[in-house]
């Protein structure tokens, strides 16, 4: 993986057209999707295009981290989607739908019978049974995850809302057991691809709450993305000033300080080291 | 159980006057209230009204399903509101405040014991304890839940609050794990009766939660709990837009489409039809 | 411990001036800091002086509760601080970090080598695994604990934000876990000390989720976590007319009655009871 995931561009892989350009809007990462955006008739030429186009992209330079998204590993399609939908150069596969470590160890069978053990899985947790079980699938040999509302709020029999109160408890738990298990991962989808307000301040929230990136449907998005997961030039500047403060603090024999009307500490002073590597990346 | 209870309906066993109007306001489902209603030298006289005018209620063509609220398997009153409580024609009874599987296995012995084996049992989860242990009692053979939050606060310590930001935390993790069990729950209770607005919003952000119903405590409460819990026209209306040109689409062969300036795909089509199959109900 | 802690203040064990200083703004407890607030290189100077100046804050005739912070028990300090920094009439150690039950075993089995088995333990839940371990860490022989913000969000490779949706999950779920185990629980840092109305806004809010008091890291916190964590006048005077109404009923055989157009029963009856009960404390 690299060292960050800020965006992560999907496109159906009934579209080359729509393939080819995924690099375009410059994302982190591209997932070429076999699941939700291919109807189950075309799950096998879906594949076919994307063993042709795939390994276009894995082939850039300084190209995004490619994956397929297979379809969950309860389905019919999953045990081919692995066999027949995979191709050089990928990063990893994205699995939707984990739910308990079982799971995870079908894919990893899947994955060592088709030679790709090598490839990272990035796990969807996308529905009631995965958000209550992701301690144990995302402990479970898991090197990425998601968090997918529009499936958990399906499972649930509920209804999506514009200020996400439905899906807090889900969305936060799954940022506490990736962090957990050491797992990066990603925050839901924004399917109101011309709502950028929405997306800045579900991206703001999601960076809040230890989020790496946003997964994205439409290219406009990833600049969106690209820009909400990095610290702002006022956050740099104020971190610059704890760090500062507190270092010079510290070799006078104190870690308790007021920077700018704020008590700091060696938590605050980790917060701002912490902000500024992240900059610098 | 009926397909659906978007309103349950709670009277004191006290009052008989009370019992015999519940009915009347329409909700899908009535308690009659051998607990929290029910001051503690009332129980015995209690337990008679409700056999007096629970088989009246049993007996409505049409009527709501009927059920009787016990109190908790911990005190003294249990076992005699199992063996002189419940009454013909009883859709179930109503546990309040249980918090582990050996609570339940306690009501199930008891109903057997009853020669009631068959009344479903909905249980209330409204402790520290029961939310904790909410996994455990709703996958441990109950077929109904409550989300209790008037208990619940008090038992935490803490103050209610218009916000409701006190038990966001413990309202959507019963909704998680209800729907993990596959137990339909009810929300809680509005204790301020004449504040249609609190309802309204606590109802819509319920429904968006999978919350199945309301609990209430005033009849005017039943017409909100019954409006609220299904879609309205214009979500209805857009829900077929989306299905039929999601269907249009993977006829196409494609199954990530923009409609309204959305994206959808399988999980929104998936949103779209639950929500007309709900309205059609 | 005493009956309540409304407000635990904070001093570096650097600073003797700030710790003699302790007691005048009238806290419930006061902690000194060897961990965050102490640099690593002055570590044992910190020791020394907690040892000078505690007893002092000790010896107060209705002076505070007296405790002393330690650095985590994965750190090479935490062996020291234990027995080089505690003295006399201590009501217990504040650490920091907790994630599971072994690390409590840690805390005890040092406690009882330095023959101060007697003191209680307060856990510090403020990591990314010591929340989802909190159930296991609380339950395990500590008698208090808190939730730290600041360290989970930099736990958690987040952003602290004004509106706290980023520790939602965490704080709530601290609360509850504490509640199951009957642990006191103080509520996370202000760390601008000057914006007096976020403490009263976050004092208001840890209260309704069942936090006893808020950790303070400034004197002009303690006079507003003192004022937060007991009911108003306005709640009072509510409480005795619901318990006035209530008890009136009860007496001729009901329990469900209006007060000021809210439905009361014993569930209210009973908040309404705690409350009078906590302003009487």
């Amino acid at each position: 993986m690299t060292a960050r995931l800020r965006s992560v561009l999907f496109a159906p892989a009934t579209r080359p057209d729509v393939m080819r350009k995924l690099p375009c809007s410059g994302p982190d990462g591209v997932v070429i999707d076999l699941e939700d955006a291919v109807p189950p008739d075309a799950k096998s030429e879906a594949r076919a295009n994307g063993r042709e186009v795939g390994p276009e992209l894995t082939a850039l330079a300084d190209g995004p981290e490619v994956y397929v998204r297979v379809n969950a590993v309860t389905t019919d399609w999953f045990g081919s989607d692995i066999s027949e939908g995979l191709f050089d150069g990928l990063a990893g596969v994205v699995v939707p739908k984990l739910e308990k470590a079982a799971h995870v160890d079908r894919v990893l069978g899947a994955l060592i019978r088709a030679g790709r053990s090598e490839l990272a899985i990035c796990a969807g947790i996308e529905t009631a049974a995965g958000v209550l079980g992701a301690a144990e699938v995302l402990s479970s040999g898991v090197a990425l995850a998601y968090f997918g509302a529009e499936d958990f709020v399906t499972d649930m029999g509920g209804v999506r809302r514009a200020d996400n109160i439905e899906v807090l408890h889900a969305r936060s738990h799954v940022a506490l057991t990736a962090r957990v298990a050491g797992v990066p991962v990603m925050d839901m989808v924004v399917t109101d691809f011309g709502d950028d307000d929405r997306f800045r301040r579900e991206a703001a929230e999601a960076r809040a709450m230890g989020y790496a990136g946003k997964l994205c449907i439409h290219p406009a998005q990833v600049a969106l993305a690209n820009e909400a997961f990095v610290p702002t030039v006022e956050e740099i500047e104020r971190a610059r000033r704890i760090v500062a403060a507190y270092d010079e603090a510290s070799a006078g024999g104190h870690a308790a300080i007021a920077v700018d009307g704020q008590m700091v500490d060696e938590p605050l002073a980790r917060q701002a080291r912490a902000l500024i590597d992240g900059a610098q990346r």
